[in-house]
């Protein structure tokens, strides 16, 4: 083999390295995060404040701290009924390690599963940074928000959209919303985003006597903290990863292995379905 | 950034490239796969020649490709009874991927799952090269087989083990393998560890009543075949993933988007188990 | 635990099992694929005739059956230069399982890779059916391909959109694109989708000097077969499948484990990079 | 379809729900966390209390809290020089969305790379509860420690054996280990676990000069806090996460997408090498 000349000049040029990164520089015996040595960091802030660094490459204040903490405490489980726990239950039962279950049960975040709080959350960034359908400017003051958020819930309702972040499949009202509301305004976390959120939730239970969810909540606060949309699932993960690991071991250690979850009589064949109509 | 003296040593220094395979070769409008310029294969071989080319590095001869073909079409499908496919049909209905609903199908494939094929192929070459519990020396000759056969059955269920590829939770009489055994003797594939197969299902038979599975059939035969007991998992692979495929696109295009598999009745709450006991 | 009414009156009634399937039929000691008991297929239907039959829900005609056979065989390996394989590699250095690595190298067909196939099949299916930014109606007849190819090419050209299925990163020319375009005409299989690739790659080469590479030729000869757009990346899968598993083989067994793939100098840390900008 | 009349008696015996869990109880708008409303805990208890509560079932003390959340803070980043970190970058490169980027990186968790927090935990509680090789009973007393950590150490080097905890290959020093053990005793934290660790840790730089790293003290930790090693991957994956999480982000933000991570020149092609030796 020889090396290549287009090639060697690439690794030659200071610049061109295979990866960049500015979370953490690795030295021998040295670990920096964020411009932190971790020995410095460890026993010392809290893990909300490390996911705020990691993410935001900052440390947050002292409400912003304990605001995110309310956030992945308040995603932490929802029992047995999401798919993504049944689908890491299902792959511990047939005798898949820890890791590779819950790697399986991330997989089920799709787009109804979790994917409320990034469609939530893109909705407010969005609404508040460009206004709705181009009837308002910029959100700049809390009493464009009410009329925004009738615009809003109007427009979706008539196009027979959802609107990601209110209702539940399993609860009129999520216990967790309300909480999370009062935390905001403890936490001084109470901005446009958080706001608008209230706002659409009052404008939706009037029409439709909806309530909001968890992820609706945490999608104003969230936006409010200075988290990216894009981001939104990971949180959520954070949130969600502790339980997903203790359902795992619950199947691994309780229960007998490679059950049968379902009966042949639950399985339907349809023999007569077209296929690609 | 400065590029260190010893990598830079190690960059140029012939023979330390960053991959090496013997797989195929990428070279600019370029493709060899195992000596053959890909675009000589295309239109040529078959797809189970591909498989045996790319995995034991030479085409098979016209039975042993057979052979295969019919291996990899008997994994096809078992309906939705698998948890790999249950589970890669909760993340389609969550609103995932097609490929990541067929990764995370992929990851149910656990030792109970899917296991049994590459146990029993291990088992199988074990035998055939050491014999059984030290009791005999290598198997040369098919005289030797009946003995190892009780041998290792009297063994196994002894200490109440359960014997890879035989025996089926949904079947008493597998019909994939009374199949699979007849091509094996039409293509010439009845070699020692498809004998030996054929020799445990006589003595487990008359102990237990207990038949020959579909992945009892084919670890033998992939074994005369010439695969490594560690690429097992693999071929089944090949086999499922068109079902997957198929069973993900059914919940899809079928099947409304994330519908409630389960009522909260059916979940139980048993708060007073203990954990870690 | 008591049941509720309502669960009970669901589970009672007909027509809501939870699963329904048109695919496979399974009974103790009866396994029925797509009409068929697997044991009649077993030995008689090749590879891609099963593929086939699980997505399309009936048996291929011969020169279909080859067409497919050709196309899974085209999309067989690119070495290690895929993101995927270099993924599972990774994986299978870390020490993770066979169908661990592969799944983990699945989730690597993103947007940008193994997408491309999908995006053209997509373009191709939907200009068929609607014609080119309504310029143009159904098309029904060769002659109006050549005017449609023009359009479409100049329409994305102008909107510095890349065409999916032409060009490649490691390829001016692919040499699989020609092959499998000619193997389209032998098995019969030069319908409208597969001609207006190859009146896209005309309009295209005369402007850019841009070919068809294999994901371009096997969109069009898929579409011609029947595939819906969304199972393209099945497809691209199912021939894949075979080189992930004999890369991960090839690490597992050549290489030294848990080997260091970059030295800390080629890993730059960019401690000024502004998050959230 | 006709429900079978085992099924119909399995579903109507109390007793025979499809899940049970000791996790969550859901009901409508009500949800109970190992005994708690979740309302109730959110905004009140920190995320290393709710992992412990998930975990092990009841809430830590607060000087359990602490260690915890220092044990978890610790896992934190290590750059992108950890095969999870790279595989997922590679597949937000390829364009994969978040979720399905931090699933690969999790898969890529092998018995090489994270393993080692589980082998280590393993190992230091086999030896607290049954002695080194049959040498020596149950460890009871401090004084046993520094007996049994020189006959262990003796028995794995002779025997050529890794000690899973002890040794970096980036870090002879292993700068969050002492921060840990100084942790470790300031939070009371300092069991036969975590003194087996230092046992072992003075034995080993001994002969050897290899010093402890952030696995050897956790494992120590994290099981003096009561954590079964099958659930160590676990703790370690609530670590690391939220940086799997930014190193996606980033790539996804700061790179240009599906960039080369690797030349042509930078693969070789041993076309010479043997398969199946």
């Amino acid at each position: 083999m020889v090396i290549g000349r287009e090639t060697m000049d690439n690794l030659l040029k200071i610049g061109n390295p295979k990866w960049k990164t500015s979370i953490t520089k690795v030295e021998t015996n040295r670990i920096i995060t964020r411009g932190y040595p971790q020995e410095d960091l460890i026993g010392k802030i809290s893990f909300p404040e490390m996911v705020y660094l990691l993410i935001n490459g900052k440390l947050p204040s002292e409400n912003e701290s304990k605001m995110l903490e309310a956030v992945i405490v308040s995603f932490c489980d929802h029992g047995v009924t999401p798919p993504s726990t049944q689908a890491a239950r299902l792959m511990a039962s047939a005798g898949s390690q820890l890791n590779t279950c819950v790697s399986g049960g991330i997989l089920a975040f799709g787009k109804h599963h979790a994917g409320a709080l990034e469609r939530s959350m893109k909705m407010f960034q969005e609404v508040i940074q460009r206004g709705v359908m181009g009837y308002l400017g910029p959100i700049e003051s809390p009493e464009d928000l009410e009329e925004v958020a009738k615009v809003l819930v109007h427009e979706l309702l008539n196009n027979n959209e959802k609107i990601p972040g209110f209702g539940h499949r399993y609860h009129e009202k999520d216990p967790r919303a309300p909480k999370l509301m009062e935390l905001a305004q403890k936490y001084k976390c109470y901005g446009l985003h958080t706001q608008l959120a209230q706002a659409i939730q009052d404008a939706l239970f009037d029409r439709k006597g909806i309530n909001m969810n968890v992820d609706g909540a945490n999608a104003g606060i969230l936006s409010d903290l200075g988290f990216d949309w894009k981001i939104a699932t990971g949180i959520f993960m954070v949130g969600r990863l502790p339980a997903m690991i203790s359902h795992v071991y619950e199947e691994m250690t309780v229960e007998s292995s490679f059950r049968k979850f379902f009966e042949l009589e639950e399985i339907y064949y349809d023999g007569m379905k077209e296929i690609n109509p």
